[in-house]
């Protein structure tokens, strides 16, 4: 117990979202004084009686009592709202989410999904096999991009990356978030939580990126869904609680919305018959907007920095609310 | 034969590609002294005996005969290859394409299309409603944008354009022309036409946008497919004869290439069982990369730019290359 013991467990199916070996010299590179020890998953809770702190995928609020030195628990992801927030907080234990680098793999994915409505291309892969043409159907249903307007809700660090992709095709960008900044900034027209109607009643495309918190809780319900822009499309890439599913149908059913593009949705995955899967105009990833190939390498880094301030005394970045305590939260 | 008389013939099933009464207005009101007079297609041969100047899709290389004042014929088009250049330049009419706008919407298209492929857009629309979770055959497939190769083969203005859509996302592009410029530009790396098999050897993402002409038919052919980078993608949006198909298609049947997007193909529309339609690889749409809904305001600004240098005696832009004695023109 003389030198801090850091125990990570970062598996994954998926080998961007693995601590490789790499990753593991780096770290130890970085910080020779710590030990940094690697275990699986089922292994945590035996390992963690000497660990000061932990960096991991998951974290099962029984863990806690195994855990009398744990100060930090550092998680690689965007949101918290799968960790015991409350429980850590009541412990006396840090967490931590991570941010800054979700947003460019999501502004990908979200202008993909915008891109293969706007320009007809889901419809082109539908109908390439079985219709002679079909250039006129796509002359009544495309749009531009330069010139529309994309409102997005809970515009935070992932928001600004959006916008700032989104300007590039001449969008203009409305963001709602529940702490506007006072002056404007990356040309994003800011707008409070409480005007949420009017933000999107202008808006072309409505990108939903809410984090899961009391307040946002079915926040795209039917009232939202009306006043959303005739034939505008709706995408939703931040947590499923925030969408009514069944608003959100009736909306596309009656021809209100053009289209929907979903990252997130409830239950995961859906029933095999689920209106959302069969809707000709709707189009779902398995929550694949945060896929990366450079996912953890980011983390990494993000982590080590966060480990330096840790061992400085400095206060650590990605701190997470706790729930009991805090006001909604709006963004990033 | 006072005034010169201006014949219009700009008729189109879309709307976005047909002249508005608003622009008619806006064209008499900034040329009073000029006679416009639109007419349909057909009637074209039969109202052209006092016409000096012709702004239409089309033009038969007989109607020439019909037209002992004509001095321009102004195409809305980008290209030129359905026009008869080499015929108006013997009558010593002159013939301008139009350009500076095509870039937006194709930029939109290929992104698209890109992002599409990239982000396991098109294999989630194509599975959502029959798999149970797709995630990881997704997790296997996606790339990222940011730090991938985008190669421009025929990068000219819409290149340009294209090119900085691109650079918005982080990707790093090389620009391949006939002519490079001399200094870097728009952040592109500029390789000769010559250096074609490097320039997309080291591509994730190759965009043809090479326009018809003797030096580029079948272009894209065995040799250039094979110079491809493994698992890389090819997008196709210029012309039609600038691909050999079966190469193509043998290069996706070998896994080489990652996948296809084609907004040209011949024969146009493809037969009903032809394996570019039915390749579970590649998507097809129906030349509808130019869709725009701003497109005819800013032909209209062309042909009004175009027609202030005609009356003033500056040259024309956008003058075509006479086919019998002009070089490969790569790009432009």
């Amino acid at each position: 117990m003389n030198q801090p013991v850091v125990l990570i467990s970062l598996e994954s199916p998926h080998s961007f979202w693995r601590l490789s070996s790499r990753h593991e010299r780096a770290l130890s590179a970085a910080f020779p004084d710590i030990e940094f020890r690697k275990v699986a998953e089922e292994a945590v809770p035996h390992q963690l009686a000497d660990a000061r702190v932990y960096f991991g995928w998951r974290f099962a609020p029984s863990w806690l009592f195994e855990a009398p030195h744990l100060k930090w628990i550092a998680s690689p992801a965007a949101g918290t709202d799968h960790l015991p927030v409350a429980e850590a907080h009541s412990a006396g234990v840090a967490l931590t989410r991570s941010y800054g680098f979700h947003g460019r793999p999501m502004a990908e994915h979200a202008m993909g999904l915008i891109l293969g409505f706007s320009r007809g291309l889901f419809v082109s892969q539908r109908v390439q096999r079985n219709r002679a043409w079909w250039k006129d159907d796509l002359a009544e249903e495309f749009f531009d991009l330069a010139g529309a307007t994309m409102t997005i809700v809970g515009c935070g660090s992932i928001g600004r990356h959006l916008a700032q992709v989104a300007r590039a095709f001449g969008m203009d960008v409305i963001g709602v978030r529940r702490t506007p900044p006072a002056a404007p900034e990356g040309g994003i027209t800011w707008m409070h939580t409480t005007a949420v109607h009017k933000a999107v009643s202008v808006a072309d495309v409505v990108v939903n990126l809410l984090p899961a918190t009391p307040a946002t809780d079915r926040f795209f319900g039917p009232d939202l869904f009306s006043a959303c822009k005739p034939r505008s499309l709706f995408l939703s890439l931040g947590r499923a609680v925030t969408v009514d599913q069944s608003a959100l149908l009736a909306s596309l059913d009656s021809g209100h919305l053009r289209g929907a593009a979903l990252d997130v949705f409830d239950p995961k995955p859906l029933p095999a018959r689920h209106p959302l899967r069969l809707h000709p105009r709707v189009v779902l990833t398995p929550k694949s907007s945060v896929f990366c190939r450079t996912y953890m390498d980011e983390a990494v880094a993000f982590f080590a920095d966060n480990l330096h301030r840790y061992l400085t005394g400095r206060p650590l970045n990605g701190l997470a609310e706790v729930p009991a305590t805090r006001s909604p939260l709006i963004g990033g």
